[in-house]
This record gives C-alpha cells, structure tokens and sequence, in this order.
C-alpha cells in the first residue's frame, strides 16, 4: 500500500492535452512543484502534455514505474493491462467507468480484471473512481478539480461525487485531510486496505468512511476495531432502505436487517456511525480542530440567555453528556471577572454586551478548572460583540487549556465555528460515544466464520430428509429434536395420524396445522386454542382437516402464559449467523425493542447488554431470573455455532415464570438454508 | 397595535449623539429616505443630533406623537411616562434594562410601569427589549445594526439576541422579514397582541415565534389556532429543563411536564414546535422561499448517486414523507432527455457529468407531471458541475412548476440552497405536518376556564374537612366517595378501625397504611400484599402498626389483575386541567407513552387519539374494549372540568378485562390545590 499511495513514479495512460478531459486534469493535478517523483503522460499521438515528455506505452519508460494510472475507455483496457505486467507495475489506478455498474458487458469485463489481477498479483484501485490525494507526498492522484489542504482526516470514499462535495465543504473550513481515497467498484482493493493504511498512517488523526456496501464483515469488524484502540472511525453507510425486507418468514428474520447487523458490528468495534452527510462532517470536523473533551461535563458560555437555554435543553436530552457544577468558590472567581448582573451558573450569561476581554477574562478562569470536560462558547452578533476577536480570544485559551473550547456563532457561518446548538450537541454526543468505547473492555476478535461440527447424527439426518424433500422448514417434531439436543425446554406436541389415542388430549389444548407452507398460520386460521373435552376436540378437528386438506395436525397442552421473549438467529450474508433477542407477544411490534449479537458471543456480553435495554428492566420489574434468559439464549447461540445449514431459527415465543419453574419454548420455526 | 407598528410620529427619548450608543443608533436605524412620518430625538443637553431638530421632553413637540421610544436608565423612566401620558402618547417602546430580569428593585420598578399602563391605558412593548422593525413602512425602531431586507417572515422574539442572530443568518440568505418584534419582558404587549397583528398583516406569509415562558395559555391557543388555518407559525421553545420536576406526587405529574403540555397546546393548534435553531430557520426558510408542497409525494433528482441514497433513506423514516411512483410512460419520457447509463428510478440519477442543461431537461419533464408534491435536486460539484447555472435552472423550474424543486447543494453553503439532506428533510417533514393540520376538522376554540359547578354538597364537605385539617391529599375512602359520584367503579376498602370485625376479611387481601404523608407507600413498605387467613391478617396487621404509629390501616381485595392503565388529571399553571392516559404497571417507566389531552375534551377525540396511540394498539391486540377506556376517560375529564380545587388526580392502576367485566379504579390518589 505504501508503494501505492508514495509511488516515485507515476504513469498517465490515457493522459491528454485537451483542458477538461480527465486525462488532462489528472497530468495537471499531479504537476506540483514539491513532488520529487516522475510522471510520465502515455499518449499515441503527442509528444508534449503539460510541459512532460510523452511516452506512446508503459513499455517504453527505462525507468521503474511504481504507479499507473488509466484513464481510456472501459473496452481499451486489457492490453494496457498486459502493459503493465509486461512492465511489472504492481500499483494501477482504473479512472474509467463502464464496468459493473454499467450492465452485464461491464460486469463481464470486470470479471475478466479482476481474475488478471488475482493471477498477477495486481494492486488494484477502481475502476469506476476517482484517484487517490496524499497531501503530505504532494501528490493528486486523482481529477478532482479542489484545492486540497494538507492537515489530518483521512478519507475513504465509495462515492466519487462524495469526496468532491467534501472537499467544497473542506475549502470552506480550512479543513486539511491526510489521505484520500477513492474506491469505486472495489475490485481488488477495498475500504479494509486503506484502512489498515490509515491506522498506521501518522499523519492521520481521524478517519472518515462513505460505504454503500461493505462485504467482507468480518474482516472489516477487526481492522476497525483496531484502529479504534488509537483513532476514531466515522461511518456514513448509505443505502439502508427496508424495502426489500418485507418478504420474510419470521419476527427474527425482520428484527435483524443489513443496517441492523452493521450498526452492531460498527458499535462493537467502536465506529461511529452516520445516517446524514451533517453531523458526519461536524463531527470530522470537531475531532479534527479540538482536543478531546476530558471528560463529559460541559460548562455553557454565552452572551445571550435564549441561545444558552436553548443548548442547555438540548445538552439535557443527551444521556451521554452532562453539566459540569461549579463549586461556590468557583463561581466567586469567575464572578469577579463579570459585571454585577452576569449569572455564573450553567450557562454562564456574560451579557448582550460582552466583548473579547469579556470572553477572555471569563476562559481565562475557566481554564484553571481542571475538571471542566469542554467549554461550548456561544456568540450572538449583537452591538457590541466583535466577532472576529472573540473568536481569536477562544482559540488562544484553547491552546493553553486542558480541554476544548468550542466556539458557537448563532449568525452567519464563520470558519471554524459552528452554527447551530444542535450540530454542535450531536458531534459531541459522538465524540463521547468514542470515549467512552474506549474507556470499556476492548471485545473479542471476530474469528473467520468457522462453524463447530455438529455431534448429533439424528439432526443431519433431519435437514437432509428435509432437503431432499426439497422442504426448507422443519416441522414441529424435527424442530423439538435440535431444540432437544441443546436442551432447550419446548413445548411437547402430539400429531394427530392413525396412531393417535383419544385418552391422551389434555385437559386444555391447543390445535395447529404444521406444514411448512403455513408461514402465518395463527393469522391464516390455522390454530384454535382452549379446546376443553373430547366433543370441542372432534369440532376442531374436522374444521381444520376440512380447512387444510391433507396436512399434519398436532396438538399441544394450553400451558401458563408467562413473560413472553423472542429468541432466535438468522444468517447473515455478511457476518454469518446472528442471535436475537425481543419482546414478545402484543408487545413485539407496539414496542420495537430488540438485541443483537453476531456469533461467537460470551455469555457475559449478553447478561451486560441485555442489563442495560428494556428487556432487562422488565425481567427486574417482574422479579424473574434474567440469568435463565442468559442461559437460553446462550443455548440458541450454541444452536448458530453449530449449525452451518440453519438459516433462521425463530423461538417465538418462550415464557419465563417467577420463581424456579422452567422457560418454555411454545413455539419453534426452523428454517432451512438451501442456497 | 396599527399606530404602533406603522406610526407616522416618532419621539426617542434618551437619543444621543455619541456613536455606538443605544440612543444614537436608535435615532439612526429611524432615519430612512423612504419614512415619510417625523422623527423627534429627545435630548437635554443638544440641539441636533443626526440632522435631526431635538426637544428637551416629549410636551414640547408640537405634533401630535404617535410612538415613544425610552431609552434612558431604568431608574429615570416614571417621570418620562408621566410626560408620554401628559402629551396622550399611547405607544410606549422601553428599550431599558434593569426590570424584572435585575433583581427585586427592579421587579418593583416593573409592577409599577405595569400599574401606570394598565391605568392610562398604554401600549408598553418591553422593556428590556431590541424593539421592532417594521420594513414595508420602511420603520426600524429597533438598536439592531444589521440590515433587514423586506420579505415575508414575522418574527417575534422574547429574546433580543436572537433576533440579531437571525438577521445576521438572514443577510447571507438574501432573507427578508416583514415585520420583527423583540418582547422583552412582556409587561403588557406580549405575543398575542404581535399575532394577532401579523395575522391580518397581507405582507407576512410565515410567522416564527421564539418564546421562553407563555403565560396566558388559552388566549395563545386560540390566537394560533386561527392563523393556523391560514398562515404556518412555527415555535421555537427554550427552557424546558425537567430537572425542576423530581418532586412529583405522582405517575401523573411527572407525565405531564410544562413542555409536554405546551407541546400538545402547539400540535392542537397547528404549529410547528420546534427544539433548535437550525430546523426552526431552516423550515422558515422553506416556507418563505418555495411554494407548498401539492402532497407528500417527492421526487429525488441528483447528479451522484450516493448523496442520492443518503437523502432516500432518510426520507424512508419519516412516516408524513413518501415517495413519486412514476408511471413507465413517465419512465420513457425522463429517459429521453438523459445520457444512456442514467438511471430513471427515484432517485433520477442524472450522472456525474450533468450540466445545467440536463437539469433543465430532466426538470422540464417532472414539471409536466401534476401529480409530484415536490422535487429534491441534488447537486454534488464534480467537474463538469456548473452550480450557478444549475440553480438558476432549478428555479426557474420552479416558477413553471406547480410545485417547488429545491436545491439541495453538497457542498460549500450557497444563498438559497439548502446544504445538508437531514435539515432538508426535516423542514420538508415540518411542511407536511403543516399541510395534514389544515387538512383535518379544525379543533374547537378553547373556552376561557370555567369550571362547571359540582353538584355534590359531600364532595365540598370532604374538601373542606381536608382543608381544614391542612391535608392536602384525600384518605381512601374520600377518594372512593369522588369516584362513586362520577360512576368510576373501584375497589373497595375498609377501615381496620375500632369497628372493623374479622369476618369482613376477604379470601385474599391487601393490606395498606391509608396516610397523606406516605406517598410512596409500595416503596416505603407500607403495603403489603397476597395475605392469606387470619393469622397471617393479624401478623402483617401488627407489623404495619409498629412501623407505621397511629396511620389509618385499610384492606382491600386482591383482584385479578387485568391490563393496567393509568388515567390522571394534573392541574397546569397556564392551562388549568390536564387529562392524562398512559400503560401502567411495569411498563410506565420502560416505555414512556402517554396521552394527553387539554380540558374540555370531547369522547370523539379522546377515541380518535387513543386509536392512533401504542395503547390502543395494546387494547387492540389484547382484544379489550377500547371504548370502554374512552368511557373511563371520560368520566375522568368531568372531575377535572368540575372541581376546580383538584390539584392532581392519579387513578394507576385502573384493570381493563377482557368480555363484559367491568374495568376496575385499584388504587386513586387525590391531591387538593391549596394555593
């Protein structure tokens, strides 16, 4: 990667002379004067671009080239590509679109790339990208047109068109970055190369990622929760629709969405995650020109009441932040400083009239807390207030404090400040989100998805009974049996075939279809409950087999309801098997309160996470066991490790009682992966 | 409020001619070429000031005075009033600080202005305050020093600098007002006076309102829900801090913050609530700058993808947000103006090399077709992005269009686009809300409050005894006689008490200490339940009398337990009797749903709420009577519309049943108002 990103010699095929066209711009962006390598524009029909000696292939350079660049249309590709190995350039940039994105031809042809790149070892960015910036090399590896500061956020990209907005924004700002990083089609490199880059890059302090698709989960899990044991890591993951979700089988199946898996694997690894280009860059922007706050309570400065009540509600709304209480003596030292009808609590209200000495006689005192986690300084343009020299006075007392000061212009945007109380709380909240993952117990590695082998002959058995009768959903008993294997307590039911005897019905029961084609039987009349005496048993009876020809029918006991939970796991295209834990009954979908955990997970991970959410609440309100619910969905957990052809498991639900009875499994859906 | 806000004569006493002084500026901002009525600076010591012929008092003018402007130390302003009142000047602005906000002198210094007013019949605006601009009069009786471009926003504002920063936001936005108000202390002009002027006023489209306290809350209900019908007003509220809030009697109180009852009293009326700054001016400044959205249908249009899923996905959460379906014809007659590879889905993808003509193309299209709500256009500066053309397309689209195409511009903040996706959304979302209000049956006007005479001569007496025994909560059995007499069927309870006979003793029971001074009884273990037989009656019984000396002892069935709702009244500073229902039981605290309704209310909407709510779901899905519950409101709504020394009612749990069971009060507190 270091050859890539620092190559000595760089290779323009495509380059033009032509101003506007891409391979004009490319030549011309990586013309700087403080760049000690060579470029070398390849043309067929120039001698000159930009001042540079033009070659008419790679072939003919003498000297070594670490890097090369094509900017040709899509179908023009592949003899350059021979060039290159010809040539042993291991580094190339694709620019040119007309590739996957663009139909099945460009899939073809991206096929055909990527396999010559496996063979030869290519180093691969592209195509379909817009080049690469390494501020601190003095090179512009790319053709967008910005001006690019040299300073320390680092910059992945999936979106071309991303990185020039944030680079308008940038400009704006005076924000530099490190690296940037187009990814295109994602090829052969992808965002976990630069990434493992960036984490070793120390010109680098924040990183910031624009992801539509991430394929390799795992992977991607470990590299960023490394990186954030030293830096953090912003994600704006686009393309989060759930459109495409309505079509599944079971609660578990709609309770773990793509985002929903991701957002858990972003929060484990200790990423920060975004849904809007907004508090993405404020946040970048915070981590990039402040210190990090000490801890989380903050102290309001302000020159206005209104805005400073306003901050201080929305400061109030956020769990994660709070107020930093001056101590008596505190408040007498800031007091002196102000005039007589200042108010020193938090806020601090400086007055309508405070200028910069204002501001500077009251930071200066603020500056000598040590506790103070930041300061939010807030300015409002009113007749006295000099803008500028505020703002100058607030940097200048930054650099001598401990901690941030933040300034707020509730005005017209300024460089460096924000604009808005909202923006500011909501990159703070970020910020501490951070550090606090940092402050907690790093998590596991997640291992490759290596599936344990599953001891039990009579489940294989099952699945391939149901495979070959092409069913990809157990039925009842088949389900009782894995259920049974890792001692799961489940509801006993009895299929009503010739053997069935009358004397064996329960006192009250329960009488269900049990057919894989049934998906929502209680809603499609499949099931009748509190069935009491052999008379109601025959109604039933025939109703059903009248309803649904031919398909089993089993009964089960009307046991006590008690607390109801959802437990369960579903695959993940990307992270494997997921585990699952809600609310039941009524309350599924009233309340949408759900858990989550991509396998393997410790028993002491769930008991921690299910503590702090709802779920926990209630098992505390209710006086139940929450380690029996540990225990069952460590049994599940158990059931996904195992299990490598399970593609959803749906106990729904499982009563829990007070006192020492045993959780129940009333219901259990079992589903197939056939793929 | 005419003569105030438009008057053709204007004394300003305190005026000055020191540069930077408030009098100086004042006199200044008068000043304007297109004023045709008099300006007349007060001063004692100059002859001129600014050009401007001065007198030594309001009495020497010889016009008549339609406004004063005060501008003099607090404590130099009573005999000024006595010279406005002598010379019969009705319109009165006091600019002057060092009021009520400074402290009990000034407070005094208020009550007394406030006296006089009332009195003389003045129109008093602050003090404490910017003052106003009135800019299609060409007035700007107002210290503040930024420019003011005529336009169509009113403003009023409690806070002066919150003013100065909206205009300061406003002159990069080429934003303009039409009239702006500053409050300040609201001694006698207050918000309605200023709404009820920018109501008729033809000139203001949109009103925003920044408020820290309201106080007439029926009268500002009914004024907003008038212009409503014809004008969007938006609020933005500080100060809702619920830290004041821990000292609640009960579930009730703590349900029915002020904020949450302000928040219903803006929903009911139709305006917008918002929280910050940044949605607050954002969504004006969609209001002002676009016309209204046809439906909720939009239209993503956008020259990256990316930013273009990003947008997408944040409209999918909000429910009041869809997006257009086009038709295939639709589909065929946008695809022939755009490049091959485009994509004519929602989001159009218009490609990264997208000029203003094809802009323009695409646009011409969607403007064709009536049934679009809105279009969002995208604009990501890549290379061959030419913004300024780009825009100018867009809005001349618009003026085509029978709906707006607004700019959304990723990148560098450019006048009259918006920035970001997120405050795009949310202003769109603010709109839509607008547009579903005026859509519904408008709300009934809300009454001044009049309590209706309770019939009942025991309920008095009970009060009365309370009262004069200075307890200001009911015992039990005064709880059940309210309850009786509004037909709420609850549990009973007897008194363990000289008379009390051990066959009385119920199967099962609840034992209680009865006393005003235990509020939290379950806590404090004053409660004890499931007592079985005599001898355990007889030890809890002894148990409760040791811990509890000389308490009233009650007890009570123990009932089954149904699904439980709390159902309270809380009596509002500003609105008087607030309705309350929200989930009992264990949930309360896990899931804070609550409803709630301002007094008088009918069963229509009390039904109507609750249907669209989590708890009518709840009773949906438990197969509960939901009429019932709104019976149980209802009655409930009378007590609060009956008995006006109730100062909170808190009826948790009430059991709901399934079948013909009877829902059931278990437990009611009741609190007298005393003050």
């Amino acid at each position: 990667m270091e050859k890539m990103l620092s190559p000595r010699s760089i290779a323009v095929v495509g380059a033009s002379d032509k101003k506007g066209k891409i391979g004009n711009i490319l030549v011309k962006n990586l013309k700087n004067k403080k760049y000690t390598g060579s470029i070398f524009p390849i043309n067929l029909r120039h001698k000159i671009i930009e001042g540079l000696k033009v070659h008419e292939s790679v072939l003919e350079i003498k000297e070594k080239v670490d890097l090369a660049i094509i900017a040709l249309p899509a179908f023009l590709i592949l003899p350059i590509l021979d060039d290159c190995i010809a040539k042993k350039i291991k580094n190339i940039i694709i620019i040119s679109a007309g590739f996957a994105e663009s139909g099945k031809d460009g899939q073809k042809r991206e096929l055909l790339i990527k396999k010559i790149a496996e063979e030869n070892d290519l180093n691969i960015l592209g195509p379909n990208c817009l080049g690469f910036i390494n501020t601190h090399k003095n090179i512009n590896a790319s053709f967008a047109k910005k001006k690019v500061l040299a300073g320390n956020v680092g910059l992945i990209s999936q979106s071309g068109a991303f990185i020039t907005g944030l680079l308008d924004m940038a400009k704006e700002e005076d924000l530099g970055f490190s690296t940037i990083v187009s990814l295109g089609n994602k090829t052969i490199l992808d965002e976990i190369n630069f990434l493992e880059y960036l984490a070793n890059d120390p010109k680098t302090k924040v990183i910031g990622l624009y992801l539509e698709n991430i394929k390799k989960g795992r992977q991607f899990y470990n590299t960023v929760a490394k990186i954030t044991q030293k830096k953090p890591v912003l994600i704006l993951k686009a393309g989060n629709s759930q459109k495409v979700q309505k079509a599944i089988m079971s609660h578990t199946g709609a309770m773990a969405g793509e985002i929903d898996v991701l957002k858990k694997a972003f929060e484990d690894a200790g990423a920060l995650y975004f849904e809007d280009i907004a508090t993405f860059w404020q946040t970048l922007k915070m981590f990039n020109n402040h210190p990090l706050p000490q801890n989380n309570k903050l102290v309001v400065l302000t020159n206005a009441g209104g805005p400073g009540v306003i901050i201080t509600d929305l400061i109030e709304k956020k769990s994660i932040l709070d107020f930093y209480n001056f101590t008596n003596e505190e408040k007498q030292t800031i007091k002196v400083t102000l005039p007589g009808a200042s108010s020193v609590e938090n806020p601090i209200d400086i007055l309508g009239d405070a200028d910069s000495t204002r501001y500077e006689d009251s930071l200066k005192e603020l500056v000598k807390i040590k506790k103070i986690g930041a300061v939010l300084a807030l300015i409002t343009p009113q007749a006295q207030t000099d803008v500028d020299n505020i703002l100058k006075v607030i940097k200048k007392s930054e650099d001598k404090s401990s901690f941030p000061i933040i300034p707020i212009l509730i005005g017209a945007k300024i460089k460096n400040a924000f604009q808005f109380p909202q923006e500011t709380v909501n990159a703070l909240e970020k910020i501490s989100e951070f550090q606090a993952f940092q402050k907690i117990t790093k998590k596991n590695k997640k291992e490759p998805l290596k599936f344990d082998i599953l001891a039990s002959a009579k489940i294989r058995s099952i699945v391939k009974n149901a495979q070959e009768e092409k069913r990809n959903i157990f039925f009842y008993e088949e389900s009782l049996e894995l259920m049974r294997y890792y001692g799961v307590n489940s509801l006993k039911a009895s299929l009503i075939d010739e053997n069935f005897k009358i004397s064996k019905i329960p006192k009250c029961l329960v009488m269900k279809i049990d057919d894989p084609g049934l998906l929502h039987k209680m809603a499609q009349g499949g099931v009748k409950t509190g069935i009491k005496g052999t008379a109601k048993f025959k109604t039933n009876l025939k109703k059903l087999r009248k309803k649904f020809k031919n398909k089993k029918i089993i009964i089960q006991e009307q046991v006590e309801k008690g607390t109801e939970i959802i437990i369960g796991l579903k695959k993940d295209s990307n992270f494997g098997p997921i585990l699952l834990c809600g609310i039941g009954g009524i309350l599924t979908e009233i309340f949408d309160e759900k858990l989550l955990w991509i396998l393997p997970v410790s028993k002491a991970e769930i008991k921690k996470d299910l503590r702090k959410s709802k779920l926990g609440k209630i098992f505390q309100k209710e006086d139940l066991n929450l380690d029996s619910l540990v225990d069952e969905i460590d049994k599940v957990a158990k059931i996904g490790w195992q299990n490598s052809w399970l593609k959803e498991l749906d106990i729904n639900p499982m009563f829990f009682y007070q006192g020492s009875k045993k959780p129940l499994a009333v219901d259990i859906k079992v589903k197939i992966d056939n793929s």
